[in-house]
């Protein structure tokens, strides 16, 4: 598959990857969708990291073996940038309900949840339907009161306007007077293993403790309000906040040939939650861009820009590593030829989606166009580069989404359930060639894509028409 | 639905019911199939009482809902008796991999469980693939090590065989100098979730402490062994057991027409494990063959013979509300026209087998006709009537099995999540109807089953032929 210098030069016309290029990342998708390496990377971090929760000593332990694989990988150039972040840590959580009949619920706190006063809270709950339904609800009902946000993730879209209620529901609750937030689990499943995910206090509420329940504890809760009775709840859940924790973003890079400082940037987040071992968020982020560069450096696929493999440290409480690597690299934005995560699990990817300038369509159609042997359908020309870039997206970076299949992504997402036994190696095949595909031909490209001011202008002439 | 006295003459020929008889039957079995009152019941039992353990507090709940719900249902009589057992308490349990890589794993003591010493059991562990391997293998290799009994369940009707670990793998490790026995949960599904399940110790062994890791965390283990280096786990185990427990076999009866202590023995068993809330096993049961009898008492179709109903005391621990329930009416064998217990979960039922007499089988063959349109389908005369009531069978009691569809219920079987959600309401009917028809058939048959020492002897003609 090696390239000879004279097809490398383009057509005449709209700038535009050769026909030998086009060649090229036909055999890429085409050998990628064979190649286990993802896998086998995600087995090895499943296996001998495990759960990472941030600022736990398992962050460092995570670090070290990322530094490791890169290294042992063969990328070119292989380093780590500092990330800071305060420490906070799950010590023990307990939920029951006292009546009218007593049970044992399976809970976890919330990342960034206070504890509850000592002896717990023990109050009824007041049910509400949504973080909206308990902003519309009279502070006098929940004075007092554990509020229980009941509000089912019914399909992935659906996250965002979920999630809110296990961000903020605590601060609203808090400021009519409730004494603790309990939420449904933002999960698509019905297992007894509640979802953690970080959520926010704001300054001008009390703290009180925040904590999930499963979906079947949230079914019995609800077949028990239902009866008309006041449902009791016992909370006790103990955490700690305090301390400065510095681990790191690790970056592995694959040189360019013609202009090496520019790059395309890929990359997950090496952080996980406590409850699993990080399997599909994100460890197969971490693998299916890590896997997608050192498939093309193994078979010496070296394109005219670098591509960039950033493992963000601690996304899951606050995008940390994706602030500290934008500050890092905010007078370089113009230098990012693309940028795009991988954080919605194992794939396959379905759809891709961009954010480049008018110039750089063709080449976005040729991308699109290998892919389409891969099933990924063409989205459009508006894109989010995925959470940790998203603050060099509103720098200007060019963006691109390679949209996942995520029928089964909430089932698991922040459970003790997202664990290695999950992953189908196919699916995660699928997902390194797509990204190896995209990575290269990005990279190759003859056509900057536009990085800078010229693309926030025109982002608001594409929202606008 | 009412009988006419005439109709139920019985035709020349071999004793079979008559056409009248047959139409009730298909009535029964088309009215019960949209009847949801076995769900009602089924949601009662695990919102209400939730899980309970045999000899906890939530027993005792549960004989008093059991009692409760038989009086409100309107059976003719209700009352229970006295079965006595040992209390076993689940304390704590923590299991984890000291190295090569730190874990946490999802942990459950078995049932009967001794704790492991002060301090807890640190050691590496030996994988072997069955009890079998255990048996064959060399003790020098056990000595002081964490037996591991990595035997996984892939398909219901391998659970005899690979529960078999679970019972006797600790004695069986003891023997060879082992320090604490820890498998493979013994369950077809892949959560994190371990089963529990009653274990016994033989009285020539010591007593080390046995619990079951989740199916996830067992692979884990595996992955690391493949890697050929030592892993070492860190198990902490804390039960109790002592004192003595009175609980109660609940039974009720519609009482028959015309041989009113000639009856069909049906039900399930009350208790639970503690880690759900037993909806499948054997909540599922209670409520198919309670809401049976209700079916037929609401449409007032009393048979000839009374229909019993029993919820038995500790199934889990040993059968032994069953036990109990022979001693206490072990000189009225001949009385028992049939036994079929539910313990199976949800169903649908899938096939119907027999164990009667030659001169009963033309009405078994009726009652199989009805069910067929059920999609039951024909399993010959041999059958096993269910744990509680094997010791009946053994003493000659005609017996029936209604095989209920397994491909799930070792999803669920002995976890946290066998909670009501799982519950399919039109299976649940299905299993209702089925029940329905056979007690109703059975209690009404114009000939006798055949329970006595007769049928025994018959049976081994009938394995021998
Ligand atoms: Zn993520
Ligand atoms: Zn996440
Ligand atoms: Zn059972
Ligand atoms: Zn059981």
């Amino acid at each position: 598959p090696l390239l000879k210098a004279a097809d490398a030069i383009p057509a005449a016309g709209p700038a535009r990857l050769s026909e030998a290029e086009m060649q090229t990342a036909a055999w890429i998708r085409e050998h990628a969708l064979s190649d286990n390496r993802s896998y086998e990377i995600l087995e090895s971090l499943t296996t001998e990291v495990g759960a990472r929760l941030a600022g736990s000593e398992a962050d460092l332990r995570a670090v070290a073996w990322a530094e490791a694989k890169m290294r042992a990988l063969g990328l070119d150039k292989v380093w780590k940038e500092p990330v800071q972040y305060p420490v906070w840590q799950r010590l023990s959580e307990l939920a029951s309900v006292i009546s009218p009949y007593p049970h044992r619920l399976q809970v976890t706190a919330l990342g960034h949840s206070v504890s509850t006063p000592e002896g717990g809270v023990q109050a009824d709950i007041v049910r509400v339907a949504s973080l909206q339904d308990l902003k519309n609800t009279d502070p006098a009902k929940v004075h007092g009161k554990i509020v229980f946000i009941d509000h089912k993730l019914k399909k992935s879209a659906d996250y965002g306007e979920v999630a809110a209620g296990r961000s903020r529901g605590a601060s609203e609750a808090a400021r009519k007077g409730a004494l603790a937030l309990v939420i449904r689990s933002v999960g698509t499943d019905s297992h007894r293993l509640p979802h953690t995910g970080v959520m926010h206090y704001d300054d001008d509420a009390p703290r009180i403790a925040a904590a999930a329940i499963s979906n079947p504890d949230a079914d019995l809760l609800v077949r028990m309000l239902d009866r008309g009775e006041p449902v009791r709840l016992d909370l006790r859940i103990q955490t700690a906040m305090g301390g400065h924790f510095t681990s790191y973003n690790v970056i592995g890079e694959l040189r360019g040939s013609e202009q090496p400082d520019d790059y395309v940037l890929i990359g997950g987040h090496l952080d996980s939650w406590d409850l699993g071992t990080g399997a599909v968020d994100d460890g197969a982020g971490c693998a299916i861009t890590l896997g997608a560069a050192e498939f093309l450096r193994r078979h010496q696929l070296r394109p005219r820009r670098s591509i960039r493999v950033v493992l963000y440290a601690n996304e899951e409480q606050g995008l940390i590593g994706g602030r500290a690597y934008h500050t890092a690299h905010r007078h370089e934005i113009s230098r990012i030829q693309a940028a795009s995560e991988a954080d919605s699990g194992q794939g396959p990817v379905k759809m891709l989606r961009s954010d480049v300038r008018p110039a750089a369509l063709a080449v976005v159609g040729q991308i699109q166009q290998v892919l389409t042997g891969l099933g990924v359908n063409a989205g459009g020309n508006q894109a989010h580069p995925g959470p940790d870039m998203g603050v060099l997206r509103e720098a200007g970076a060019a963006s691109f989404s390679l949209d996942m299949q995520a029928d089964d992504y909430f089932d698991l997402h922040h459970t003790a359930d997202d664990t290695f036994d999950k992953i189908d190696p196919a699916r995660l095949r699928q997902s390194c060639a797509a990204f190896a595909v995209f990575a290269w031909m990005a990279a190759q490209s003859p056509v900057d894509f536009g990085s800078g001011d010229a693309l926030i202008q025109s982002r608001k002439t594409r929202t606008a028409g």
